[in-house]
């Protein structure tokens, strides 16, 4: 059985920590086995290794996550969606890409869970449970149900036949989409579970659902027409349309953690960077910024600090934080990346136009950024640490502290780390943006074949 | 009549807002007349403007307030401080300065008051006319005496001789410090009124009273010899002892806005900076951090960021904020001079020990900075907007935007502004403090003079 984890996308709701770079499941503010700060991935892949499902794992995400993914938690392989488009394309993409590129035959079963869901270890039990209760009941899907704590609207209920049964799974009769209360309270008595997302099923079975839509099964021809693929549910597109389902029961903790206020219940600490809080009750700080936050007599409150912006909530009121943040959609002020990571520094916007935007951009020893070109910008690099290499016009040069060196538009340009390179970027030009990167070469290898060097 | 305001140190209680450059008499969180945000300086400013007390004003401060002063206020006669030490020291320098720099007779009269407490304009009439109250009376000494509202024991009390009078002065008895409340209460039965530091006498008296201390008064003496002045409060030293002393009454509003709950009481707009605050009350936010602040379902909480910190406080606990502080003795991250301003945009120790300090410069049109050399660090500057002159190993060069320049330790360099000129500068240094510089010139005329250029 193949697991494949879907990534999700950025989460207004917990900013200023997370924006469409650094989604939710990569903060690291849950408490790990030895009390580090872990993220919501690196708690999901703990409790695979308990399952013993790492080696069958996959994450479906986009292309922007990929380094984040790689640098949490190691080397996974990652599907890439070309682009945002609900959970049925990534599905199918997951599905052709198990086939196709892992080579997985038809009768091959996998599983989909979300990766950002706070939940019991023995949720994972459950889940790696799916492909005997799918043998066993001969349907074409198993899904997992949450038990219902409580006559939430805010769900999706699975209804299903009898209220109970000694088999470990149960027939799902249908699907129930954000009940009013008096509803859920009578689906909850008939037995209903939560639907939280969880699908297995044999891969060939979507392949001819994918047939029957018209989609051609290939990973490949999905890939290039990811675009033209319903925008829709999993759910919407084919659970609900399955003639035979059947739900695994789950009774244990789950929580989507996508509000200040259901993280903070998870987080150990009260009190995350530099600084303290006096007198304070029910509170929790995340301090990103390197400045001391300090916070006196404080009740229930939340307290978030990051490049991207400064948030002071009452925690019960923080989940109406989307709807306050439209009008601040900037650049993200933080990247973790396979190479490295950089902060934006300052950004000034100058009267003729022009940007400038100042970087601290902290290489890995052995890492190099890719040989690349910038239409409309010039930088201008600082070298405070480490020793490096830098390619530039079709020359290596080595790179000591102190060295200045000055990129000029449409100039291509690498640096390689040999020590762990520290240096400040001050980039200038009509429009700074991430996307003005011409790349030609990616490995330094290749650099330094362009270069001339004799490998 | 001559004026001296004596512009007080840092207030830590104002934390992030005020250090030991930006002290609270600086901050712009006041309401102006028009409107704009104005600080208590510029407040104190315009009542002086409306006694026609503006010419004959002075202030004693700090030499590193000085350019604070002049940005905020325009020119005035600064009595530079060589170092704090505390009243009596001050109002000795600024008296034998009066005497010796501006040339006053010993039968001219000096007023001293200080610069940030919040008061009605009627103060400033009272304090005009004490002249007249101290020729009236043939008193050594005239204060003002602020009519209590409430028997407080955290202040001085002068107790006065009669309970009303005719006059629109007092005889003084004695003085009470930091009564305990049934006395503070007796005292305001009898007629007593707080001391707020105003004291108003002639030149020759002060004199000659420094004389029988075996203090010479002579500015230059004192200037040189100031750090062997008691280092004592003007009260201690010198009313208490006085024969003749009168008190005239004012009744009005008079605050220290020393802390961030008496501040927030008079600053007009709730907020200041990038971001809003909803569903608040009573809430007070000032973000001078350049990225959004939200603040959600707040109550009697003050916020303020800083490049220095963030604080988030409720208002009443506000006031305990110099105690936490302790630890937290970093170096200014924001200054405003003269001839422009910086941002400290980030600092990095390296293992090594070597610091690397970046920030924005901007220095206005027309200004240079002095001719200068620093013995442990060098400098890069990424010149982003503007044009200027740069003086480097005995050369003017012309500097535009992109340029960048490297200044190597023990290296002469001084740049002017042409038109506002902006840059970011990366210090690295083994050890990077502002006390680090060498200076040569500071007019740019003498720069063009050491560089051979004919003016």
């Amino acid at each position: 059985m193949k697991i494949v984890l879907l990534s999700g996308g950025s989460g207004k709701r917990l900013w200023p920590m997370s924006n469409d770079v650094r989604s939710k499941q990569f903060l690291k503010v849950l408490q790990g086995p030895d009390g580090s700060q872990i993220s919501m991935l690196q708690r999901v892949w703990n409790q695979l290794t308990t399952v013993n499902l790492l080696e069958d794992a996959y994450v479906c995400a986009s292309k922007a996550q990929a380094d984040s993914i790689h640098a949490q938690v190691g080397f996974v392989p990652v599907i890439e969606e070309p682009e945002r488009r609900d959970t049925f394309a990534a599905i199918a993409l997951s599905c052709t890409y198990l086939a196709d590129v892992v080579g997985c035959s038809d009768d091959e079963v996998m599983v989909v869970a979300p990766v950002d869901h706070y939940v019991d270890n023995e949720y994972f039990e459950r889940v790696s449970g799916l492909e005997e209760q799918l043998n066993a009941s001969h349907a074409d899907l198993a899904l997992l149900g949450v038990e219902p704590t409580e006559p939430s609207s805010k769900f999706g209920y699975i209804s299903v036949e009898g209220e109970t049964t000694s088999q470990p799974y149960r027939q799902v009769q249908s699907f129930v989409e954000k009940p009013d209360e008096d509803q859920a309270k009578k689906l909850i008595a008939s037995g209903a579970l939560w639907n939280c997302g969880v699908f297995c099923f044999r891969i060939g079975w979507l392949k001819n659902i994918l047939l029957s839509k018209g989609i051609s099964p290939s990973y490949t021809d999905i890939r290039e027409n990811f675009k033209d693929l319903p925008k829709n549910s999993f759910d919407y597109e084919v659970v609900e349309h399955a003639s035979s389902v059947v739900a695994s029961p789950y009774n244990g903790k789950w929580k989507d953690l996508g509000t200040w206020s259901s993280l903070t219940e998870e987080m150990g600490d009260g009190f995350v960077g530099l600084g303290e809080t006096v007198n304070c009750e029910g509170t929790h700080v995340i301090n990103e910024l390197g400045i001391p936050l300090i916070g006196m007599g404080l009740k229930d409150t939340v307290v978030v600090s990051s490049p991207d912006g400064i948030l002071v909530a009452d925690k019960q009121q923080s989940s109406q934080l989307k709807a306050v943040l439209k009008k601040y959609h900037g650049r993200p002020m933080f990247d973790e990346r396979m190479w490295g990571s950089y902060r934006v520094l300052d950004y000034q916007e100058l009267e003729d136009g022009t940007e400038v935007l100042t970087k601290s951009i902290e290489l890995k020893q052995g890492h190099n950024l890719s040989y690349q070109k910038h239409r409309w910008r010039s930088e201008v690099w600082t070298f405070v640490e480490g020793e490096g290499e830098l390619a530039v016009d079709d020359r290596i040069i080595p790179i000591t502290p102190g060295d200045v060196v000055r990129v000029y538009a449409e100039q291509w340009h690498a640096i390689r780390a040999l020590t762990p390179l520290k240096f400040i970027e001050v980039q200038r030009g009509a429009e700074l943006v991430e996307e003005d990167i011409v790349r030609k070469y990616v490995s330094w290898e290749d650099v330094q074949r362009h270069c001339g060097v004799t490998i």
